[in-house]
């Protein structure tokens, strides 16, 4: 029988050897942690190579996402369509095995990672999922949901300021089907860690309410077998086991440091590691032996059939919760959905009262709760300021992980990481709620969403320099601009409790990337809005108040902008200069749209005012003039703020009769 | 003689009266640590009110910096130029007293918070810079540098993950003159901490080599004292006092509660309030008992004296050293600087072999640390990748602080925030380096740099998809964009060893907000350049390339894309379509020249296409085409990703003759 140190090695062949042929990668992580994740995932791992959508599977995400090619060399290996000749194209253009995992391209591959930390915090999301609906579906003996999340983890990620958010909040929540294998190597890019990174990392997570596997050895099959028992003997407390290993383990000359991480090894160097671990075979040369033992789809098949089986006899006894939870894991939308959305419009499109658009967002949560028990909320730490907190939310607490809420503490980034989590893990629409200035905190979990075309929904309130005293520290001004140019993310800024419902409609049936809910702290009024606005509103941008005459100039606006921009508009009107306002809920999504729908909106020879409390180079493209902000905000009550910046109607109005002179 | 109580009970009703009468802010903080600050301002915190900028003073952090109003409220006690007509003018427009405390508005500030948990990660590096100026010219009995940084810290800043990666990075360096007040009081702006924070804190610290001073009753000035006392004595660790505090002590209806956090406690609960405190005076009434206690002058004007004498001697023994210490600590540059810096563009205009930014930054930087000992460096542990490990480095370490350089870790954030933390305190230029798609890990510390003015200087590199293989998560394509468009940032993008050196020397200059140097990963050709290019490229865009004949049109490029712009305009000039090159290496500069300037460079008439590897609206206004990158990237090698982008000579060419045609 082929020897685990074997088997072992052909995850060090192949990470060193693709490696090689790419000239470029990472070797060290899969040569020091092969026998792990060998023991891992002969012995214990739940999962079935010919499906990897199987729901029920454990996840195992590779939170030091440049260690990719153990990760590929593992698909591989088990039965994954991964075939050789992939391994073979490691890194190069259009292959399946890009230098870091990515979500989507590859079978297997359950989130994108590299991006430090934020593997590990994706799991605490997964976890999170799992226990969610865990709690909510199971019946008795009928385990519906029941699978861990396995992470490994460098010294990388644990130096990252995420991984205590992420794991702090994992010990809070009780999450004891999460396991995180540490690899202790002593070593990070700059050389031995001692002098940079000196944490009791055991201490560490036990101050977190972890428990924590110390002192095994990294390299024998035994050790990591036992911990793996203790981890999978734990219900509320998620686990670290701790792993002493050699990085690059094999190579004579590079193994214990820095050089073997993320360059080659060299040819000569390979040859001598192949001679020391006693690997006999050619590059991308594996055994039919080893294949065999790896082999995962005859026992990955059954796995997923006896579950198969279980949800039958589910469906039989709960057919309504069996339809909803399907429904739910294909995030699929209610078949009656549109309906209630236009009827979720419309009701909206009835207020009369001016309120601020966070608040209206709350009241549109609440109707959509009602709706979808997918959709997950939280805040980090400022649920009420943030409208997050509506009517029906239950708050997930330790041993009480069944509810539709988190309060994820003052951890924004872990907060958008563990969305991306749950979203990827399925079963939930995650949202999630800061001040948008906070953005700034979570910016690579954000752009990560939009990297992997999640549909995940920021909510970001206090967006302008309007929210007043708290100053500049608490103003976003370059945000709205700096977020819409990220790729892939549509932003909206609702200007009432209409365009309020029509970007959170628009944002739930959007699932090929991230939506951003902008929303202001202070009252807007409502708009009037006509009978075909809502099938507008929805495509970004559209004509919201029309003059008598025919216009003279254009005026755009986004969200609290909006009525200065209509006020400055009637004003101008009754003085002779007719002017179009269109509002742009949504710049990205109005861009996209035709040019003739763009040109019947912005029509050629119009001169152009754009209105918006941020950055103005934005809208230079856009615009012949802007009204924006370029310098940081002052802390001051919001007229102040507003008249100090030229927020104001008789502001606009000059703006405007200038343009037109 | 006033009791401490009475003493701790000023700062309480100064902060509710203040909170009131603006009708918006924290009192909750103010009068949960109101008993803490009284004893460390009275008893210990060396400090002079009337020069606020004495170099020897001790630092003072409000890391919970919504809890301005206690710093106000000391400020204006102990005799700073701090008027009670501040006091009543809290949060208002252009008073001295904003929402949250602003560095450069209020005497005695040491520096802007809000933003949780930064301001523990700027005070280790105020920590970090007093031990490494300490290490570098105290001489026996001549203590020239001898002082602590304390700091107030609240649960929110100890959830945020840059609070791990400071406090660990403290501890591995062992910074003991670090004290952090640890204001332990249950709530955060949800409610009670317990449902989402549960860390072992006091578990934690020690985890990170820290002195831990544990259950110390925070209304109890015997206690504090005591736990000042263990802290002062340590030398070698940090110190975290945990704090048992009650929220909004004082108020019979609203302490311990979150309703005392962030809203007026309303003029029924502070009528309350007074009669529970016993404190028998008006809104922002101030016995001269308080005042004569608080009074901080006299001592603090002896205390100065006496470092003024040290000073004397040491300057006198060591006049060289005191000469270099007054100028750094003054941020001068020395007296032959400009000769200096002329000489090292010189020379990098001679570079005649391709090579890659990145090192031609490190061989700069190299000749700048030979000239400025106040040169600062570090990693966030890509110190051979950024280019930043020069000739002559020397990193901090445990035990031995006195060097030039710190690896960082894998702590984006924490090494953002400690570099405005040195500038801040004084006597170091620092510089820090990443990739530049991780900006985004430290996005708002950088935004800090801004918006107080600080000269701190980021050094990304891997600056674009052509860093290849390791693809879409390390690949920028949006960071140039937003990056500029955060006010005060001024983001350079050298061509080649030439512009770097003019960058560097631009960057060193500049001292009124961050400069931003993105450098390639991959060689790049060196361009010919003109005599008084220097002093042009110094203004943030020149005209690099002009063909023979009267150019047609113009290209505008930065950095990498320059001498894909020069090769397009050769090509295009042989045939017959004569195209000027223009390098925008810094385009904030560039836009803030004259009118005629700009002019001259981009005359009116002429088409631009702009070329640069990032998304194309940034240059949506500054050009009639652009060629730029609105997906994210590829992993593949160099040449087959800048293909795939469409950035090559022909395909130049060919979007120079359509914008033509």
């Amino acid at each position: 029988m082929t020897s685990r140190f074997e088997l072992a090695n052909a995850i060090r062949a192949l990470a060193m050897d693709a490696v090689q042929k790419a000239n470029s990668g990472h070797p060290g992580m899969p040569m020091g942690m092969a026998d792990i994740a060998e023991v891992l995932w002969n012995d214990v791992l739940n999962h079935n190579p010919a499906d990897p959508n199987w729901f029920n599977r454990d996840r195992f995400v590779v939170s030091n996402g440049h260690g990719s090619m153990l990760l590929y060399a593992l698909l591989h290996l088990s039965g994954y369509d991964l075939p050789i000749g992939e391994l073979q194209n490691f890194r190069q253009l259009h292959s399946k095995t890009p230098g870091h995992p990515e979500y989507g391209m590859t079978p297997g591959v359950e989130t994108t990672t590299g991006p430090l930390g934020q593997g590990i915090a994706m799991a605490v999301g997964m976890a999170i999922a799992e226990a969610n609906l865990a709690a909510k579906y199971n019946r008795d003996g009928l385990p519906l949901v029941d699978h861990r999340t396995y992470v490994f983890a460098g010294d990388g990620c644990l130096m990252e300021g995420i991984s205590h958010e992420a794991c702090s909040l994992a010990g809070a929540l009780g999450l004891g089907k999460l396991v995180v294998f540490y690899d202790d190597n002593n070593i990070s890019i700059d050389g031995e860690v001692h002098g940079w990174f000196r944490d009791d990392t055991p201490a560490r997570f036990e101050a977190y309410g972890w428990q924590v596997v110390r002192n095994v050895n990294g390299h024998d099959a035994k050790e990591i077998q036992l911990a793996l028992d203790t981890a999978r003997k734990s219900s509320d407390r998620p686990t670290l086991v701790c792993c002493k290993t050699i990085i690059g383990f094999g190579s004579p000359a590079k193994q214990g440091k820095e050089s073997s991480h993320g360059a080659p090894l060299g040819a000569e160097e390979i040859a001598k590691t192949r001679e020391q671990l006693g690997w006999k075979y050619g590059p991308f040369e594996i055994p039919a032996e080893v294949y065999a033992a790896y082999d995962a789809r005859a026992k990955g098949a059954a796995k997923q059939q006896a579950w198969n089986g279980v949800f039958d006899a589910y469906a039989k006894q709960f057919p309504a919760e069996a339809a909803e939870f399907q429904r739910r894991i294909q995030g699929a939308l209610p078949a009656d959905w549109r309906g209630f959305a236009d009827a979720l419009i419309a009701e909206q499109a009835k207020a009369d009262k001016p309120n601020a658009t966070r608040k209206s967002s709350k009241a549109v949560i609440e109707a959509l709760a009602a709706k979808l028990p997918e959709l997950f909320g939280g805040s980090a730490d400022l649920s009420e300021s943030n409208g997050t907190d509506f009517k029906g939310h239950v708050s997930l607490r330790h041993g009480s992980l069944g509810g539709n809420y988190v309060n994820y503490g003052v951890r924004e980034f872990a907060m958008s990481a563990a969305m991306n989590g749950q979203y990827l893990h399925g079963g939930l629409r995650p949202f999630g709620g800061t001040f948008l200035v906070f953005s700034d905190y979570a910016r690579n979990a954000l752009r990560l969403s939009a990297l992997m075309k999640l549909g995940v929904i920021y909510v970001y309130t206090h967006d302008s320099v309007a929210l007043g005293e708290d100053g500049p520290t608490h103003q976003p001004v370059e945000h709205l601009a700096t977020l819409r140019l990220i790729p892939n993310v549509q932003l909206w800024r609702p200007a009432d409790a209409f365009e309020t419902a029509v970007a959170w409609t628009a944002a739930l049936e959007h699932q090929t990337g991230p939506s951003l809910l902008i929303l202001t702290r202070q009252n807007l009024p409502p708009q009037a809005h006509a009978g075909d606005h809502a099938a507008l509103a929805a495509r970004g941008g559209y004509v919201l108040w029309e003059p008598a005459e025919a216009p003279q100039a254009v005026i755009l606006a986004t969200g609290s902008e909006v009525p200065l921009a209509v006020d400055a508009a009637k004003a101008l009107a009754a003085k002779g200069k007719p002017v179009r306002v269109v509002s742009l809920p949504c710049v990205e999504r109005f861009l996209a749209q035709d040019a003739d729908y763009r040109k019947a909106v912005l029509p050629d020879g119009l001169k152009r005012l754009a209105v918006e409390a941020g950055v103005s180079h934005y809208w230079r493209g856009l615009a012949d003039a802007v009204l924006g902000i370029d310098s940081f905000g002052e802390s001051a009550p919001m007229a102040a703020v507003l008249k100090h910046f030229g927020f104001t109607v008789e502001n606009v109005e000059a703006r405007v009769l200038s343009l037109l002179a």
